[in-house]
């Protein structure tokens, strides 16, 4: 029992819930969801997520869907534990609130849609970015960050002057946006690019919980190193005996690892991409750990 | 002071808001914003919502934009008054904010192309619907609701036993779908349609809060006649000094007047479009009073 992720540390919406939990200090499982087989269209997947897609989220007989559900129930739910992720002020909630939908129906729907051109199409498909889309679209986010530049000139975060969901719910796609042409959108406004700055330096995005470091050491490849407990601030080499392709080794040293094996999913990963390439994208949160066979 | 909308009654956005006021048995002034002449990219409705778009809302000292977030505001502020839309229960409410987000991220995406498709582009700018977008929007709403059959054949509500947020979030758009041919993807679900069927007879949908009547005189529309307070259920004549043009005649007798009159928009209602083409698009809540000269 306690607490399950059903998804995949390359799912933002995965991410945002991970990451949630790190805020809050909590132990989970993070089971993980093969997109490349089609994995999230089977029945177990169908019936926590009715959609079949991930994240899908159990703690105990809680069963929930929707990621941004999952960060309020966690935050509502484990209230005393790790940080303050909603206020109890409800004036101040409602600002929390109105920025958390700011994130939701305006930064998300031009960052995917960049996030796809810019990382997904060319990194893992070997297709090529839209210039024309990617032309449109970050019209859309420099409308959007003008927006969040005004108010992170009058607080020091969207809800006000302590971080919340409505900050953390921003960091997946941020993170991925950072490490793309985008940065330079984010680097142009002061104020935007300091609480970028701030919200990626948080504990739960460092320091083991989410390991940023990328080293490719020819050998393998483990797609994140996820602390979900007490583990030390390091992750520790994962078990040896892993099956070749993409699987998770769940918790070891309280840490989660999914590994890809080098060619082992060339569909998905592209095999004809180059590695300097993926790793460009893999750094994100990636965490790359020499496997000796 | 008390409650303010800025907001037009040919937003979602704003029935949305509106649909909760009613549903609260609130008080409230609705201040038209005329999106013809780009009013809200003026200054000042820029200072009520950073990203110029409707509605914005205040409530005494209380500024909010973002409909779901002012919805929430409204029911969790005023949890006393009129239907209770958000259970006190953490379990309930955190099943209701799962269908919440399924609403703002499943069913608007799909149902807004389609409304601009099917209802706006025809019929407001005398423009052709798009099959191609038409059918692929299509078969992700019928994925949608295959997914809401599912849940309303085990429950009566989206969010369990009771009327709640996340039936309520849908109805502005479900109303607009069912004037179009869209109304068979629903109608095709029997428990969706139950649903729907229950939801749109709800007292703040008819009964003259909201009023869905139509009949074109020939002589002048009124776009809209919200019920805000406790006048009579149907609203009484509009004044008869009003300007042409679009405007809000605001409060008499309780009711919310917004009038076109013939013509006075040719640009915005689509001076070629067929007088009963425009009936259809506008008996989704409109209602025709004749005004006298």
């Amino acid at each position: 029992m306690g607490i399950k992720v059903y998804g995949s540390m390359v799912s933002i919406a995965t991410l945002r819930v991970l990451l949630c939990l790190a805020e809050k200090d909590l132990v989970f499982e993070l089971i993980n969801v093969d997109l490349a087989s089609g994995e999230h269209k089977r029945p177990h997947i169908l019936a926590r997520n009715p959609f079949g897609q991930i994240p899908a989220f159990e703690d105990d007989d809680i069963k929930l869907f929707e990621s941004r559900a999952i960060s309020q129930y966690i935050s509502r739910t484990y209230a005393s534990k790790g940080v303050d992720l909603t206020s109890n002020d409800p004036k101040k909630a409602t600002v929390e609130s109105v920025w958390m939908e700011v994130e939701s129906q305006k930064l998300e729907p031009a960052a995917m849609k960049l996030i796809w051109e810019l990382c997904m199409k060319p990194l893992l498909f070997g297709q090529n970015s839209d210039d024309a889309v990617v032309s449109v679209e970050k019209k859309k986010l420099e409308s959007v960050l003008d927006v969040y530049e005004a108010r992170l000139s009058e607080s020091k975060y969207l809800g006000g002057d302590s971080f919340s969901l409505a900050d953390m719910h921003t960091v997946p796609t941020i993170k991925f946006l950072m490490d793309t042409q985008m940065k330079q959108v984010f680097d142009a406004r002061p104020c935007v690019s300091a609480w970028v700055a701030d919200i990626m330096s948080r504990p739960a995005c460092v320091k083991g919980h989410w390991v940023s470091v990328v080293r490719l050491l020819g050998v393998g490849l483990i797609l994140g190193a996820f602390r979900c407990g007490d583990g030390p601030e390091h992750p520790p080499p994962p078990p040896r005996s892993s099956p070749s392709g993409l699987t998770s080794l769940s918790n070891t040293h309280n840490y989660t690892y999914i590994c890809i094996y080098k060619g082992a999913h060339p569909q998905t990963l592209g095999s004809s991409t180059p590695h300097s390439l993926l790793v460009k994208v893999l750094s994100l949160y990636l965490y790359v750990y020499r496997i000796s066979n």
